[in-house]
């Protein structure tokens, strides 16, 4: 894996993410793993107390934990050995904000999705970026699995022919009862407009299902027909989503999320057809990709295995048959991230798959469309 | 299986089914397998020529082997051991004529599914059946399964609460090019719509999935959005189908049938779920139920394995393991559909779960409303 | 399926399968299934009462229901009308004698397996044969599978190159614990060596494991080590049978027969690798084959779908994703047996694939050698 | 995850692991990914030239890359902040004198199995750490997944019952060809009995097979018979490996190990069968385990699901449906061995599941025994 021109390891900051938070943890072990960043100062809590005590958890020095990311943002701009770059890992209400206040003071940002809880919001975030030049990653971390790149690259190269029918679904089941009345601090904040935004499943999970199809097939919408649902009695948000799409290829397609279908725990699964083939993944078996070529017995392509492309190699880490998960995965954009920011400081801006922010104005939209659609009706309404 | 009280064999009649076609040799094996019918009367093509020389192939007598269904109908009848019942196996515009003319004969009708081209028709059919008191059987064979009547009974019974969202998929691939165009009978009626109806796939097989879900669930549609579409160019019916379809429970469901999604070769599926648990079922794979309670760990429930339950083993001929497929499943509506027969010829007229006229009548309005949803734009329009 | 030629039905007779019995059932079913039978006599209890009663059951004339196999064959021998070919199903120790009179009598046998009790009776019957000329057909019906067929003959063409390793299992779990002496027909006999014979699991099911791997791989056992046991107290035949095999072309085998691994219903599996490439069936999922050629992503192949060849299509009856499962396979024997027996009244005898008695003669020494070897310490001895 | 209590890094070295090598990047990514260690010394390769620069690559200190392990030892063993554990990751045959070295200095080891490749050697091993105290981990990596956890807990508290079957099996398919004729290190030294000791395939995985047997079950062998093959022309070790197992409880087992199967990638898969019910759990899908009681329906346990008990969730880092794969259980053995590294500090002592010294003896013991009982024609000896 590496060629005896090792980078440097990069600084990294992060904002959310203290104790009791489930995400933090992800993106430290992500950004850990391929050995990348260490993880030097943290804005890791709203109140001053527990965001110090998190610090103390995670080996940051007590000078860089920070009460508030205004605070971080601006001290670390100022050091020399300052944060190369930021991750934001809180809820969505403050991704806008602490997103904006890094990137004007300079810093690479790392987000969570979605990007915002407001389309405008995002425009404006997507204009700081273009203005700044500075890396903006967005964690839509099912990117970064080795047999989506392979799908991806498969449908780019034709191995599909022309795309017609896009089936994607993310069901899920832990809020099939009212968890946010229980001590569950992951389903009150997903379920709250004021934390969330105007979604709940569709902007928890059902956008990772639309990003999903976009990122494999690089068709964008024209049309979208949504029938949001709260089955839960007093929750706030919608629980379940169904949705009929239109492609401007010409691709027609389905999407549909729930978090209240028993039995499913983190289903997302992609399924693509064309004139010539077809493919089929699911998250929960990263593992394998399914591809049938029209008139042919239907290959079970392996990461790592024959078969595998370039596109997926360059994402593996170790051989076939030794499994790589969700971690692996969400490493997967960090480590792509810090080649692009090492890259921007050596003056040479380099692309990447990595989702960014456009892709991330490209999701509000998707939320936002959404609930307009189910808002009048669930008719069908321009993307 | 047997008490001693072996009931007689019905002698049966068949329209349709001669050399090269398809579904009538399925409705044979499926008359044989459990011995209750022998095949004494045939129109079988609408070639007498070939009508004559089919009937030779299945061991018909010469005299019963008929050029027109009007014809066998009125002979039939006449007959002191005239045919007890008919199978109506011949294309979907020949369907309603055909059964009309059989009851009208006082001979019990097993007619392929669609029921009929046309709602007012399928009504009609209605009438008739009411009217004469016959027995009238569709062959929606998928509800012969026996993990089908398991799912069935667990959602009657509440094992899965008040049912939330219904997803329900019908994908094939056989259509994925022109095989119309080729030397194909089958392809060629199917996607013709003066033999066909106005629909192609959503006739074909999206009422297949459109009835199971009704079948399991017992619920009713209030509502459909449709978007039906023809990808294979110049092609005369659509081949792919996306509905969204909302239940007078409240319940949300999504139906998507599909002849152009390579890969998939006869996936009908079905997926529900309610407040206490969700069901998945795959029909290439039959003999497997999956169950999820809420808050426990799925069982994989087995056709004949500890789990199956009465309605399940009602349907079942051999031990666990030993898989049992389409033809048993199939051969279900037949014995049933005798026992039915044998109960009205003895005055005590039985019920089954065998899908009847009214489940013709309601398969017919869904394929109505969902060309009529996809033809003004693809909006809700009540059911 | 028909060119207008049909051959007349064959007459069969039976002898066991009566009521209680399970095994009858199937192969009446397996008889009728391709319409190529009727069953017109039988000897179906060894208790005359239950004998003419189950004959009733049946539809079979008084006149026809024997009390006892000798009788039969006597009788229908006598016949104009006499059966063509019996079928044979009673528990183990039944099969030499009751053969003995058919062939003896000029009529063709089909026989459950395995054929003897006993090695010299098997030899035996294999000399009646060569003699009489008869048709006699060994019923290891899960060489009827098309997946089965098409396994066979892939490795006969070479697909696999020279074949190094054979993983053949199949366990059950239903004499988990002391079912013989509840009241289970089907375990009692299964479990006294007076009516199966010196082996319990390895007669029952081991040999069907041994007779697939060998169907497949046309391979001879050079050496066996086995190592037999009952796990169950009481129990007075094994019930877990432990085997390593060495085969005549250098390949390397194992072998796994049990009844007591809780969670395995029918699992009979059989896996071969060879220089070149890699096969996998599961009867519990019968429609699907595995092909892994060294160094490419492994196929799925499906019944009747692409990659399914000629040996395959030959036994298929309906398209493929439409499952058929274990009564049509069981079918399929029959069939070939009625094109055998026409074939040989037509002076041509013909060759098929079904189990013949050499294979018979096959499958009791291999049950003779498993017993040997385990008695003497479970080392290896010669085949 | 973290209670306040943040413990400090431990400092690590490696010995083995340079460029080039596979099991070295592992071992980095298992110790950085719960944050535990910081890696800082390495005797990286034998090599000196390419030691340095491995070193460089790993951002190692100039002064702490060592040319040899026995130089790190003494070094590191003299400095202050000396490492606290080490990491052998070599071939089999420097094992030994490696793990030697370290625990004579006083330093806790982490060893890539087998152990040693001399039974005399890996009790000369067990002896010193016995004899030092120090914490001796041994990599069989596979038992930190959590659902082998699981299983090992389910077996221990009765869920079964008393064991009766075991089967296990590791094939793989990368030997099929000559690969050490090609330019493949890792199969090169492997194939090499002065590198890898008297066994390929049983020592490459084999004892992963038997280990994770001995680790779920608890039981211990009496009695084995093996059968060591080498299909490739010109390999100098076994490639493919039959045995049958004799347990001292009463238990009979199976092990397959080969590297010449097409289309098993890195199949280890375990089945365990007991009075009252069944486990199996297949690598590489690890995320799942059936278990099967007796006369119940299977149920699927998911890693983080329900069903899913105390053991599992100990060794969990995310939630259900987000796999976690090879490294994850990986790092589990570097998290626990730093649990209880940190404990040998503070003067007690702590227990873990690690595999450690004893097991390496008891893994070599297989090997040896494997490698007699084949080598005298394949029989029964003791264990």
């Amino acid at each position: 894996m590496s060629n005896g021109d090792t980078p440097r390891r990069l600084r990294l900051g992060m904002v959310g993410g203290g104790r009791g938070a489930f995400i933090g943890g992800v993106h430290r072990i992500a950004a850990r793993l391929d050995d990348r960043y260490e993880l030097v100062a943290g804005a890791l809590a709203s109140d001053p107390d527990r965001a110090k005590a998190s610090a103390a958890d995670l080996h940051i020095a007590r000078d860089r934990a920070y009460g508030s990311f205004a605070e971080m943002a601006a001290a670390e701009a100022d050091r020399e050995d300052g944060i190369d770059a930021v991750s934001i890992v809180t809820p969505n209400h403050v991704h806008f904000a602490a997103a904006k206040a890094f990137l004007e003071a300079g810093i690479h940002v790392i987000c969570d999705k979605p990007l915002t809880t407001d389309l405008s919001d995002a425009e404006a975030l997507a204009g700081l970026v273009e203005q700044t030049g500075l890396v903006f990653s967005l964690t839509h971390n099912y990117t970064g699995y080795p047999m989506v790149r392979q799908a991806r690259d498969m449908v780019r190269s034709g191995a599909l022919g022309e795309i017609r029918v896009i089936q994607a679904e993310y069901p899920q089941d832990w809020l099939s009862t009212k968890e946010e009345d229980a001590d569950n601090a992951q389903a009150q904040w997903r379920t709250d407009p004021t934390r969330s935004g105007p979604a709940g499943c569709v902007g928890d999970i059902g956008t990772h299902a639309y990003n999903l199809a976009r990122f494999v097939t690089g068709l964008t919408l024209s049309e979208i027909a949504a029938d949001l649902h709260t089955f839960v009695p007093g929750r706030r948000l919608d629980d379940n989503a169904h949705m009929m799409l239109r492609f401007a290829n010409g691709a027609k397609g389905m999407l549909w999320s729930s978090q209240v279908s028993p039995g499913n725990e983190n289903a997302l699964r992609i399924r693509v057809y064309g004139e010539k083939g077809g493919l089929e993944w699911s998250q929960e078996d990263p593992n394998y990709l399914t591809y049938s070529p029209l008139g042919e017995a239907p290959r079970l392509i392996t990461r790592g295995g024959p078969g595998a492309n370039d596109a997926a190699a360059a994402v593996t880490r170790i051989p076939s048959g030794h499994p790589e998960g969700y971690l692996e995965a969400f490493a997967q954009l960090y480590t792509e991230t810090a080649d692009m920011i090492l890259a921007h400081q050596q003056g040479a801006p380099a692309e990447s798959l990595v989702p960014n922010v456009s892709d991330g104005v490209d999701g509000v939209r998707f939320i936002t469309r959404a609930v307009e659609s189910s808002g009048k009706g669930g008719g069908w309404i321009a993307f």
